[in-house]
Parts: structure tokens; sequence; C-alpha cells
């Protein structure tokens, strides 16, 4: 026998995932690293770091840390909480099969969904392909010009379809027309929108109610959400030559059939992808699409893919006409709409891609017909079906039956609308089965089976759909699951995520996505629910949302939470309005007056415009502080009107600023209420807390602090945190509360991705979360200590440290070398690393967030990279390489360059194979440096045609 | 109102799994591909490739085919019918944890599960890589000196541990030793492996029944099956004296902890490496693992991974020592096993790689803790538990209260293991939980919890592990979850697998595995279950036995499959087995000569020769046909002892020989019995039926055939189906039936990837599955018809067809350009392709099989490869190139070629970009030729030493 002691027991505990796997360097490492950074202890640094004034008083605690194991059991046991009901309750979420070949190679694949937005063109080829496809097929389906790369939702999509019609119009009406027949959501959030804009919108029967002189625009419903199909032809011309923009909300898988919103003369065109492949989600992610008029494709929000060429000529895609955008325009954006839902417009890019349009289109007819099928079946009960001609939904008037028989239905397994007080509604959707059909005839006392009737069309004859789409070789290619899977593959080869290397994004925390936090999401108990089922059928969804709320209370020292916004800037504008409201509510509704300091990311300002607030600019001092002494005076110049001021903690330069409190007590003082953005809440957790501050609202991105991943550029989450006496006045919901303010087509934003966020405060626990804070400031100030000599970092403390970024700056490689912040960034490439933040907050600077996850071995290979590049700069100084014919000017190195002509003054060696670089894993950019300007000059958005694949196949 | 004649409805339909998602070409590239080979149908070209003599009357029908929802919705009703209790049965079967990460990105990743088995080095790097990791670790655990790349199970593992032990033994004894603590199915195995060979088996206690100068071996289980720890270090020095060989069956997790049988002085290690993160699937498919003594290695069975060189001299892995390998040696082979279970050990050496030697110890540690625990729980309620002291598992006397607790403990939701008729066994594992022991106490009467007891330990003190493992830096430097998802993306990249191209392998049968057959898999009520639990808690594998059993019967035409052989050779081995038990049963024991072509697969008489019989080899004509006047005069010769003769059908050369129904009647003549090896079964499902043709007996290759993926080596199932007279003759299971003659471990084999193969036929249905029979052969004569001219297809039927595959001759080319087979195969990769399979059945040809999953696009990207191949060959014959130096003797290609200085009479366009690869997606290969001289002379089958590692890394 023996006793525990004859045992050399290790600290190490299989499946700490806490300290273990999602943190990156180990306890030794850690050790060596403060060595370097100059302490004795993480603790020390911590708190030469973080002022004590703002430091939190007691630890995170929530009880001990899961292992993976035990919280997948925990999320298994909450999924079997919701109940999964066949759902047709339609009204923007429908049904659908995600080709598993889509799931799992996709939606389940790191490569794809740890990868960021496409800033970076040349390690982002194959995503900015999948959502060229995208671009394509809304713009053929649409019948359109130019689509983005999606949008948040589809009633977000038609708020901003709004605002886009506001600002081309004509006319000078200050009204917006919302056909009565919009979704609840959308028609909800359009008010929100237009209200703080002082916009009056104004619900009706567009053939009876509309004078298009009244408005600068309108909006269409096709199909109605009860299911009506008009032609908007006539009523667009009239809006048309009243100076007026016409907007359609279109059902996407309709458009295979129905004469599209383009041939009625729309100039805008927006609605959901979700039914293309993607699951319903309790509401999201979904990608929306918008797709214009060429005319006013400048004025168009969101992302837009396009079409350049590289250094050499070849083919590259990129980001195009980014000048819309409000990273630029700030608070002269129309919108704040900073993400894309990437991830979700691929996957139903994809959809598209493997079924083509004779496959799409037989979906859509299998649909209408299941939606004939039921109505014979509820005619043949007597049952009055409208209306008449229809694609997908019917309504019947069932008088004060209604109640009955959606219960019945429920008994049956299957979720009606509630319409009114006497109907009910129904949409068929590609995963019906005849089962279901059965099961609602039954419902409402029929005992019919579907082969009691003929199938046959009711579609409005003079609404078919006469031209083609998708005609481009791309949907005709896949239809091979042998064929698709490499096509997926090929594209994701071509984008550098963080399944190959870190991405050291400075304020976008690109952080490890584990994989026990994702398994989860595709599991049907959350991924099947419509969000408008009834409350006891999402019961597990409700205690997680419960134990989140109350888990990020306890991290920011708020008091409640909405989850409805689904990106950050969603969350900055929700929070904006929620202290608008308060301050209505107060009747200081004339408070309108917002400071937000220069440094500020650009969707602040843009959020603050889009709730009419008056942006006032406060500076900012040569060391990144709030210039304190503006400060003041400007709150105390506007405190008669302030409504708020909008702060990033630590700031935007990396800082934690000592007079953060002192900020917040003055804009107190003056009457008015602080917005913490949460974009840097990675520095904070467990150490810092923005309530216990004097913040009253924040915003948190869940896909930067808590793990979501970015998914290629969206989804993300950004619910908001309030004190209090906010609480009142956060976004209602249609399909919940009935308030106001809705800020999202969900009430819960994109539900379905909330399990990686839990599951991560699950593992992590509290001191989990505190130690990944420590560990993130760790490893930015040993990035920082160890580029010390070789490039000088911006902002510091006064003790010397930054918080969990640093900004480093090239610019004196300007001048001395020629060598500009894009020939850094490209150069890393190159070394196998997707570049910093590049230019912001100050221009000709890089932004370095390493997080927590980066372990000692990745953060050096980014240092010798870096030195390497700095030593490349030095050698141009020195006149020892040519200031234009050198490997940072050239970067990056392609395979083109080996194997083509080489006349270059250094070697292939040296160009490919940097420090940093892996010899037999090196990742290699497809293209070349790609031109910017040439792809704005030269917009194309669409898939270029057949003969230049046919070159590019070769 | 519309009706359906006013759309343009189209052929294809959504979800049309069997037509537009499994095969490859589309109905209009069918017509075109058959207008190349000169029909004018499909069914045209079938007719002139099978004789009306051996097409099957009835058409395959059962039902229509699924979507592939259905078919899931399906798999989960089955899947709920399992009742996934707790087991802490044992007896070689352990709950363990999979990582996440390596679930995800490895059991569930495309790159790793559809690669085939490393012959090609070049393209296989990565899983080399992983494998070489495995030898390492079972290597360092065992204390041995080499390991090869895995076997089928442990039971089979120990079986050709004592066929080994035989082969190198010095003793002259044929009697075998097997320690009575062996598990059941171990002994089981031993005894059907010894019987026909002639060996006795005696089973007994080591220390009093074992007389070494009796035997040529011994085989000692550690810890016992019920949970005893000896050490056996005099028993082997005993063993030593007398000239006999040792082996030891030992718990791979116990050596963490525990003396290792090298230390004990084994000449050979044995076990199952299941434990280490591979769930028990209801027994399988999991890697066993085998280590010896250096002296004995060129004995060892079994795949080996070596380190060799390139031609640049970089490192570069291999398989090592093919001489000793059943394709080489054929009937002198010491043991048919041509495959390992590769991806099983590339997730159990991954497991080791994440949580390293001191997670692993551990996990051992906690894993014992337990055990000791549930022991004092015992203790108080007065059990005696056996042993005293112990790893994981324990025993304890019941009386006749034995079938009360085991019901309890079921009720409880935990199984136990029942030992004899009064004791009661349990092994503790990594999975269980403080409520599992509580569960268990309660069934024995005891009402305690775990915080009741203090943890200790009762390991024996003398057997305390000493020496160090896992020392090798990969063991320790993936301890954070994105640096090991980035060692497993890194090392996926360097392999080609099916979802990059395709994999043309002649007999391999590299079709799609569909996302929706491998989804089931990793559902606990699939994965989590136990092999050894009672009947109703596998009800649902049951059922899918059932009718994947009624399916196969369907095709081929027999009336009874056993699904236990989980390997095609295995298969082979079994199907031998059960003639010879029907000769015996029949009073024709004597029945031992078995006619196999001089054309067949070396497993066909190694496995011949492993049941005992005499392989008498029959002639082969030049056309490929199996010369019938030689088959006719050995069958008369040997009628007396005829007792089987094996053939392939179609041949092994491709063609569907006329003469087989006479071969059957002939041997049926003779009293013998048929064997058709049903490897070309892609050729036949649906159009012939083996047991039509006269067939007895046939393995079918569920990995081929039926869908379920090569796994880069691994796993396989090969079940065998029976004409009725042979039915009572198949292997039975110590643990189902208590009949002998067991092939594998567990019962049903690989059970848990059976659902691949069922979900294959469900959503094929006769119709799919004949129609891509149909395709198969197609695609092949396609490409036959497309080379014409370039290169002579070998062997035609007499309408100058081929069936499923073509062998193509590449041997003029040697003649005309010094360009070998070889470098024909070694070009293709620069073309961005696996080689066909090379040299066999014909040396210096190449066989091609595309598969129908293949479409006309990647069959015409091929054969452009081929085509140019051939040009280039006629460069040198032509002397436009240089005989020593061009593309061909310098394939593959690498960046390194082109990053270096090129001093070649050919471009580097032309290296690397030659017809058929890719532009922007180019697959390169990792390495330059490796060369196989060099690692077979200098053999290193473990991680080369720290300083290569950290060369590398630069």
């Amino acid at each position: 026998m023996t006793t525990p002691t004859e045992f050399q027991f290790t600290d190490y505990q299989p499946y700490d995932f806490a300290n273990r796997r999602h943190i990156g360097p180990s306890p030794a490492e850690m050790n060596d690293m403060l060595k370097v950074i100059g302490y004795n202890s993480l603790d020390g640094l911590i708190d030469a770091t973080l002022p004590p004034s703002i430091r939190q008083k007691a630890p995170l605690v929530w009880g001990a840390p899961m292992t993976e194991r035990e919280a997948l059991d925990k999320l298994r046991e909450t999924a079997n909480k919701n109940k999964v009901l066949v759902s047709l309750i339609g009204q923007g979420y429908y049904g659908t099969i995600t080709p598993p070949v889509i799931q799992r190679n996709i939606l389940e694949n790191p490569a794809w969904y740890t990868a960021y937005t496409p800033y970076q063109p040349e390690i982002s080829q194959g995503r900015l392909e999948a959502l060229l496809n995208y671009q394509t097929m809304i713009c053929d389906l649409t019948g359109l010009d130019v689509a983005n790369a999606s949008l948040l939702d589809e009633a977000t999509a038609a708020a901003e379809g709004m605002a886009m019609a506001e600002r081309v119009s004509k006319s000078k009406a200050k009204a917006f027309f919302v056909d009565a027949d919009c979704h609840p959501q959308t028609i909800a959030l359009i008010r929100t929108r237009a209200e703080p804009l002082g916009w009056s919108v104004i619900v009706g029967n567009p053939f009876t109610d509309l004078d298009p002189v009244d408005v600068f625009g309108a909006i269409f419903q096709y199909p109605g959400t009860h299911g009506h199909l008009h032609d908007f032809t006539g009523l667009i011309a009239r809006l048309h030559q009243a100076g007026a923009i016409s907007v359609v909300a279109a059902d996407i898988l309709a458009l295979t059939l129905l004469k599209s919103p383009g041939e009625m003369g729309a100039d805008i065109a927006v609605g959901s992808s979700q039914r293309f492949g993607v699951p319903v989600g309790y509401g999201g992610p979904h990608a929306a699409y918008m797709a214009v008029k060429d005319a006013i494709k400048r004025s168009m929000p969101g992302r837009l893919v396009g079409v350049s060429v590289d250094a050499r000529g070849n083919r590259a895609y990129r980001l195009s006409l980014q000048t819309r955008e409000q990273h630029i325009r700030r608070e002269k954006a129309t919108s704040n709409i900073c993400t894309a839902q990437v991830l979700l417009a691929v996957m139903a890019s994809m959809y598209t891609v493997f079924h083509g349009p004779d496959g799409i289109k037989a979906i859509a007819q299998q649909v209408h017909q299941k939606a004939v099928l039921m109505a014979k079946g509820l005619e043949k009960l007597g049952y009055k079906v409208e209306p008449e001609s229809f694609f997908d939904t019917i309504t019947v008037d069932v008088g004060h039956m209604q109640g009955l028989i959606l219960r019945a239905a429920v008994a049956e397994g299957v979720n009606l609308r509630k319409v009114g007080e006497t109907k009910i509604g129904m949409s068929l959707d590609e995963r019906t089965r005849p089962a279901t059909l059965e099961a609602v005839w039954r419902a409402f006392g029929g005992n019919f089976t579907i082969a009691d009737f003929e199938p046959s069309y009711r579609l409005p004859k003079g609404l078919l759909r006469t031209t083609d789409y998708l005609t481009h070789p791309i949907f005709h290619m896949n239809r091979a699951e042998s064929e698709m899977t490499r096509y997926i593959r090929r594209l994701s080869d071509r984008d550098l995520a963080l399944d190959r290397a870190m991405i050291p994004l400075g304020s976008c925390t690109m952080k490890l996505n584990a994989t026990a936090e994702m398994l989860p999401i595709t599991w049907p108990e959350f991924s099947d629910i419509h969000p408008f089922v009834p409350a006891d059928q999402a019961l597990g969804y409700r205690e997680m949302l419960d134990d989140l709320t109350e888990k990020l209370c306890a991290v920011t020292g708020y008091d409640a939470f909405s989850m409805q916004p689904n990106s950050g800037a969603q969350g900055e504008y929700a929070g904006l309005l929620t202290i608008r409201n308060y301050h209505i509510a107060n009747g200081e509704g004339h408070r309108d007056v917002c400071l937000i300091p220069t440094s500020a990311h650009g969707t602040n300002p843009a959020s603050a415009q889009m709730v009419g607030m008056k942006v006032v600019v406060v500076k900012v001092r040569e060391n990144g502080d709030i210039d304190m002494e503006d400060f003041r005076a400007k709150a105390e110049e506007h405190a008669a009107n302030l409504s708020c001021c909008m702060i990033t903690y630590p700031s935007t330069h990396g800082v934690f600023e000592e007079t953060v409190k002192e900020i917040c007590d003055l804009v107190h003082k003056h009457g008015g209420q602080v917005y913490l953005d949460g974009a840097n809440m990675n520095a904070m957790v467990g150490l810092s807390r923005p309530g216990d501050i004097g913040s009253d609202v924040s915003h948190l991105n869940l896909h930067k602090t808590f793990c979501i991943p970015h998914g290629g550029g969206g989804p993300g989450m950004g619910p908001i945190g309030v004190k209090a006496h906010l609480a009142p006045h956060l976004p209602g919901h249609p399909e919940t509360d009935g308030r106001p303010g809705a800020v999202s087509a969900a009430a819960f934003g994109s539900a379905s991705i909330l399990p990686i966020s839990w599951s991560y405060c699950l593992m992590m626990g509290g001191e989990g979360l505190t130690q990944a804070t420590k560990v993130a400031i760790l490893n930015a100030n040993y990035i920082a200590a160890r580029l010390k000599g070789a490039y000088d970092v911006l902002y510091k403390s006064k003790t010397g440290r930054v918080a969990h970024e640093c900004i480093i700056d090239t610019r004196p490689l300007v001048d001395s070398a020629g060598v500009t912040v894009d020939d850094v960034a490209k150069r890393l490439i190159d070394c196998g690393f997707h570049a910093p933040t590049m230019s912001w907050p100050v221009a000709g600077t890089l932004m370095i967030e390493p997080t927590e996850s980066e372990t000692k071995a990745e953060l050096d290979r980014f240092c010798e990279a870096m030195l390497a590049i700095r030593e490349e700069a030095r050698a141009i100084e020195e006149g020892r390489m040519d200031k234009a014919n050198n490997p940072l000017k050239n970067a990056p190195h392609t395979v083109e360059d080996l194997v083509g002509e080489w006349d270059r003054p250094y070697s292939r060696e040296q160009a490919c194979f940097p420090p940093g670089a892996f010899r037999v894993d090196k990742y290699w950019s497809p293209v070349n440096r790609v031109d910017n300007v040439y792809g704005d000059r030269n917009l194309i958005c669409t898939c270029p045609p057949v003969e230049s694949y046919a070159e590019a196949a070769e």
C-alpha cells in the first residue's frame, strides 16, 4: 500500500479549462514574461496597471468553474428544457434545412467561424468570394443592381432602408409610409428609428392610405405578413413621381417564383436570407439583405464586397466604398452599422451554390404546394382561407375558436400564429412534412390525409417570375457533395483565421472560441426554436438568459441587461435610446448633447446621430487621455442640454485613465448620463466594474470579451447593461412585453449564440474570468516590453503600463525609410500573421491586442516578426536595401512571385521566410497586395463574368 | 390563379441525395461521357460490361430512398432506443472524455477522416507525424523499443502477440500460456487463432500453472481483468531461460502510475488505447497497440511509421519495413493485417499531446482515487474488496445477492460487471463522478456520500512507476486549446485527402463519405454504449444491425451475416474459419487446400495461412483472367483435400470474368467452398450478387463500398455474408452466444461506425445503390476512353470494357523515357492528385478507380494531368527533355524547390503548375520525394530528438 505522499503530485488538473485551455501561457511562462516586463508577480503588474481608485472591491465569484464536460452536461440539461415543436408561425422566420455539408464544414469549422472581418483583403479571399456569391444571389433574386454583404436582421434592414430613403429622396416630406402588412417587429423597429429623428411613421394600406407627396419613402412587404401578394409597380411609379423612395421587404424564397422588386421599379429591397439554410435559432443570428439601384449605391449602409486587382493585375476581392462607413464618416454617417452577418451570409450563399437555381426553385414550388394543400384541407372544413392567391402563408378567421385551435395545434406538436383575436396564420416551409399538415387539420377538427387532396398552384398569375436568376457558373458547378466539400475547403484555405495564428487586433479581442462553447449551438433544442413560440416552450432559453444576465450584472456592476441588441453598434444605439427615454420620462426631453472624445470609435458618434443627439467632440491630450479641461468646459457649456457622454474604458488608446471617475461625476453633476463603451471590457472583467466607476449604461461585445467567434465579420451580440434607474427605459419588443423601442427583430437578439458566452462563464468561473483579464494585460505588456527599442509604445499609464492592448508607432519609419503602416501590415502576412488594427485610433500606428488565449510561443513568434520588420526598415534607412523595391513594399509575397521572374534585390528566401513564418506549414497569401483604389474606381460587386472564371480555373 | 403547367418544372428534386449529392456526374454529363466511350445509354454500357450470365434477376429495391433529413431523423429515432447508462463494466472498455477540440477537428473533420492509408508518404506527412507521436507514446508508456501504428483491438493484438511469439521464440514447444486473468474476449481470440495452427492454449494462473519449458510464449494481463496487479519480472525471466517469449497485455492508463512491461523484461506489450479519448462505441473502432523489443521488431505485424529523409535531405516520415507485410510476403506472411486504426490512433495520440504526461498522470491518479473511494464504501458495508491493491478495477463477492445488486445498479443508472455467479466487478474511469459512486453504494444497500471517505491510494508499493515518459517536447507544447487547434490544423494541411481531390485508388473505392452519414456517429446514444451492456440497453443497435443485415443480404444474395470482423482482412480470416468449421462439422476436417490465383490481393494467401490452409497458386492468363485450365487441373489434383478457393470478383484486374460461374461449379464439384473477396463489390451492387453466382462466403469492405471513410488508414469494417449452410459456423463471441470462434474483441466489431453504412443504404435506396454501381463503371470506362492512345489499358472484357477500375500500363515509359511508375505517381502530386494504386496487381502499372462520386470535371482534371504526364515522357523520348533532370524525376516539387537555386532545364512554372494543378488553391507537397531505402536502413520509429524539432521550427 502506498500513501499520497509517495506520488509526485502536479498542480495540473486535467480539464482545467480556465487555467490551461483558455489561457495561453503556462504559470512558468508567465513568470518568465513578468521578468521581461520587470515585475515579480502578476498581481504586482496588475496593481501597477489599474489605478487603485477604479479597482473593484469584491472578487468575482459564482462557484467553482466547470470542466468542459460538466458545462456541456449543464447546457444539455438546459437545452432539454426547450421544447422543439414544429413552428408554422412564419413572420420572418421559417423552417429550413441546413445541408449537413454546410453545417459541418462552415458553421462548425473554425477556419470559417474564427475568422475576422475582411479588412485585410489578402488573407480574406475565401470569405470575400463567398460574400460576392451572396451579393450576386441577392442582386439576381431582387432584380436590383447592388447588394451589400448583409445586415443584422430584416427589421433592422427595413429601418436602414427608411434612413437611406430619407437620405436619397428628393422629397422634402418628413414622413415614411409603412405597409400595415409588414411584420410587426419591422413596424416596431421603424418606429424606434424614426421617432428620435423626427420623422413620422404612417402605417396603413398602401393602396388606400398612401399619398406619395406626404412621404420621403414607403416600405411594402412582399408577401405581406399575412400572406397577401400585391404588385407594387403602380405605387412605386407614383412614389417616384413625388420624388419619394420605395423599399420592398421581400421573402427571398418567394422571389424564385415571383416578379422581383427590381422589376416593380423598387429602389431598395430588404429581407432575411434566414430560410436559405440558417436555423431559426430563437431569433438569430441570420443575415438580412439589402439591395439597391445602382444610382444610390453610395448611400447604402453596410459592408460591400467588390472586385479589384492585386499588384500583379490578378483578380482580387476586397471591401468596397469604405468611405461610406461610420469609421470614416463618424457623426456624419447615416448608419452606425459596422458589421455584417458574414458567417450566416456565407451559409446562405453556400445553400444557393449547392442547390442552384433549379434547386431553390424546386424548394419554393414544394413550399407553395404544401401551402395550397393546407388551404384545401381547411377549405374542406368550411374555413375561408385568405388570401386567394399566396406563396407560403395563409390566414383563416376562426372566430372565438382561436384559443382552442391554437392549443389543439400545440398539443399536436405544431405552433401556429395568433393573428388578432379571431384569426390564425400559418407559413409553410421547406421542413414541413405531410404529417404536419395532417396534424394541423386535426387541430381544426379535420381528419384528412395528404392523399385526399391534389397538389395545385395558387400564385397570382400576373406576378409570376419570368426572368432568370443565378445564371453564373458558380451556382451550377457544385451539386455533388464531393465538389461542395472541396469548394468550401478551397475557400477556407485562402483565409487566415484563429485556427492558424493569433489575430492581434486591438479593440477586437480575438480570443479562443473554445470547441466546447461551440458544440451546443447546433443542437436542435437551441437552433430549432422559433423566436415567437409560447414562453413555456423556451424555458431553457429563459434559464440561460436569466443566469447569463445575473453573471453579466456581477461582472459590470449593473442592475439589468437587455439581450436584444445583436451587435456592438446596435448596443450603443440601444443604450443611447435608453438614456434618451430616461430624459424624456423625467421631462427633460430637450437634453440632446452627447460629449464624445476625438479618440472614440466611429460607431460612437454615428450611434449618437441616429438617436438625434448633437455630438460635441472633446479633445484628447497628447498622451491619449481625455483633455479634462476641455471636458469640463464642454460639459459646463452644454449643461442645460447635456444628455450624456460616451467614453471607452480603458481608453481606445489602451490606457486606464485615472480621471474616469471625475468624468462620470462631472456628467452627472450636469444632469447627464454616462455611456461607457464596453469594447475594452476584456481589460476589466473581475478587476473593475463600469457600474462602480460611475457609468450608467454599457454594451458588452459578447463576440469580443465573451468568446462568441467573429465568424469572418459577424455575428455579434451587444447586450446592454444599465443601472436600476435606466432599467424601465430599456428596449421593449412587440412579441414580449409589447412596449415600444425594439432595436432588433427578435426580443433576445441572436439568442442561439448565447450558449457560447454562457458556457464560457460557466467554465471559467468568476476567478477564471479575473485571471483571464490579468493575463490579457500581461500579454499586452509583454509585447510592449519585447518591442521596446524597435517601436515606441504610444500611450502608457504613469507607471509605464498599457492595459490589454498597446499602440505602437510605425510613423517614424515613413520618414526614415518610406515604410508605411500598410507595408508593415502586409509584411506581417509573409510572417504568417493577421495585422493588428491599422491606423486606429491614430493614423500610422498599429494597435496590438494579444488576448489571454495566446501562448508565450505565439507571442514570441509575433514579436520576432515585428522585430525583423524593424530590421528590414533599418536596412532601408541605412541604404542597404532599396527604398522602392524591398520586401516591405512588395509584401505580401505569393507563390506567383516565386514562380515568375525574380529580379529583386533580395532573395526569394528573404521574401517568403521572414522570422515568424512557418517553414513547412507556411500560410501563403493567395494574392499580392490588393489595389484599393482600382476597386472603388471600377466598382464590380457581383461575381465576375464566366470568362474570368475560366481563366482563373486554368 | 395559375396551374402547374405554367411552370418550367425541373427534374431536379432538392435533397435527392442518391442522384445529385452522392453521384458525381449530372445526367447531362453522363450523356457526354457515354458518347466519349461510344454508347448511347448507361444501360447499354452496363450490358456490354457485365456478362449476362452473372446479372442479377430482380432489381434491388427496399422502398423509396430517404432524404438526408429523413435519414437523420430515422437514425435519431433508432439511437434513442439505445439507453445510455454509466458503465463500470470495464473488461477492456472504459469511459473516457474526448476533448471537444479533438472531436471536432479530427473525428468530425473530413481532412482527417477521408484520408487514405499513407502509402504515398509525401502527401501524408501530417498523419504520419501524428502516428509517430502515437508510437512514441506507446514506447514510452510500455517501456519497449518499437511500437507499431496500431492494431485492430486488444484481443486481436494479443492473438498477434501469440503468433509473433511463436515466430521469434527459440522454444520448440507448440503451446501458449494464457493468464486466466486475461479478458474473456482475449482468451477467446487466442483460442480461435491457435486452434487451426495446431498450437495448444493453456489457461491458468501463471504463478502456479505455468512451466516455461512447455510453451513458446505466455501472455499476462496487467492489471488483470478482475483488477489484480502482479509483477511478472520473475516469470518473464524464467520464460526467457526456456527460450520462450513474454507478452504483457497492459492497461495504458495504468502504465502512467505503474512499472512498465519493458521494465519487467517483457518482449511484447499489447493493449488498447481506447481510454485515451476514444468513445467506447459499443465495441469500436479503437486503436490497439503493440510494442516490442528492438531485437524482434522485424517480426512485428502491422504498420510502422518511421523517419527518413526526402530528396533534399529534409526530415520526412514514411511507412517503414513494408517488406514484413502481407502484400509482399503473401502466404509466407504471419499475419494478414494490412491496416491500422489510424483515425483512432491519431485521436489517442492527440489526447496525450493535449494532456501531456502530467495530465494523463493526473487522470490516472483520479481514476485510482475513485476506485479506492468505491472500495472504502463497499468495505464499510461489510463487503470484502478484492484485490488488496489495485489500479481502477475491484471485485466483491456478494453471494446470492448478485442478481439483485446488479439490477439495483441498473435501476440507479449504472452497469456493473457480473463476475461468475457470486461476484460483481467494477472499473472506475475518467468519466466517473461522485454521484455514480453514491449510486453504486445505494445499489449495495449503502447510503453514503463521497464526503464520508478520505481519498487515499492502494497501489502496490513495489510496482510504482519510477521512470519518466512523454519527455519529448511535442507532449509539452500544446496545452492551450488555441495551440492544439493550430497543431491539428497544421498537420491536416500537410495531407491530401478526399476533401481536396479525388483519390482514384484501384480496389480501395474512395467514394464520398457524406456528412449526413457521419453526423450520427458522435451522438452519445451510439458512441457511449459499452459493448457488454445488457441487450435491452442496445435495442437501437439491434434494430440497425438487423436492418443492415437484411439489406446486405439483399445486395449479396447471402442468407446470413456476421458483423464481427472489423477489417477486410479480418473478414477473410473469419470467412475461411467459417469454411474450415463447416468442413470439420461435416467430418471433413482434412480439407485444407485453398486455391488462390496469382493475381489475388496479398491478404488472401496471408489469411489462408492463418487458418492453417495450404495455399495452392493458380495461374492467371495474360489477359488477366484466371487460367481455367490450370484451375481445373489444380482443383482436380487437390480434390480430396480441397477446402476452398478464393477469388475476387470482378477480378483484381478490373474485369468481369465470364468463367466465374464455372469456377464456382468446379470447386463445389470437388467438395470445396467458394470465398469471393468483396473488395470489388462497388462494381456489383444492384447488378450482380455473389450468392447468385455460386459463391458461399464473402466479406464486404464497408469502408469501401458502403461509405465508411478510410480515416487515413483505418478504421474499417469487414462483415462476412454466407449461404445458409455456413451460417451455423459463423464466429461466436463469449459475451453474446458464448460460442467459440470469436475474431474480434467485440461481438459486432466496430459497431459505432455502422450508422454510416446504414444511412448510406437508407438514403440511396436499392435503386440508388444500383445507379451508383452503374456510374462507377461509367466513370472508370470514361477514364479508360480518355486516356486511350496515351496509355494502354491492360485488361478489358471481350467487349472492350473495364469494370469499375482500370489498369493502365506505364511500363513502356521505362524503356522509352526512363520514366517509372513512381515518377508518374509523384508527378501526379504536382498536379494535385493522390496517385492511383501503384504496381498492383501488376508491377509497373497504375490501377485507377474513380468511383461514382467524382464529377466529370474532376475526372477531366485527372485525365488532363495524366495526358500531360504522357507528353512530358514524350519530350524525354524525343530528346526535348533531359532524361535524368526533368519534372517527372524531380517530382513532387515543393516550395523549397521554388525558393532555392533553380538550375533545372525546365521552368518553375512547368514544375509547379502542370495541367490539373489549381493555381490559387494549389496543394503543395510538404516534402520532396521521400527516400524509402534510407528510412529502412536507419530505422527510427519514435519522435526524433529535440534539436531536430528546433531546427524544423525555424
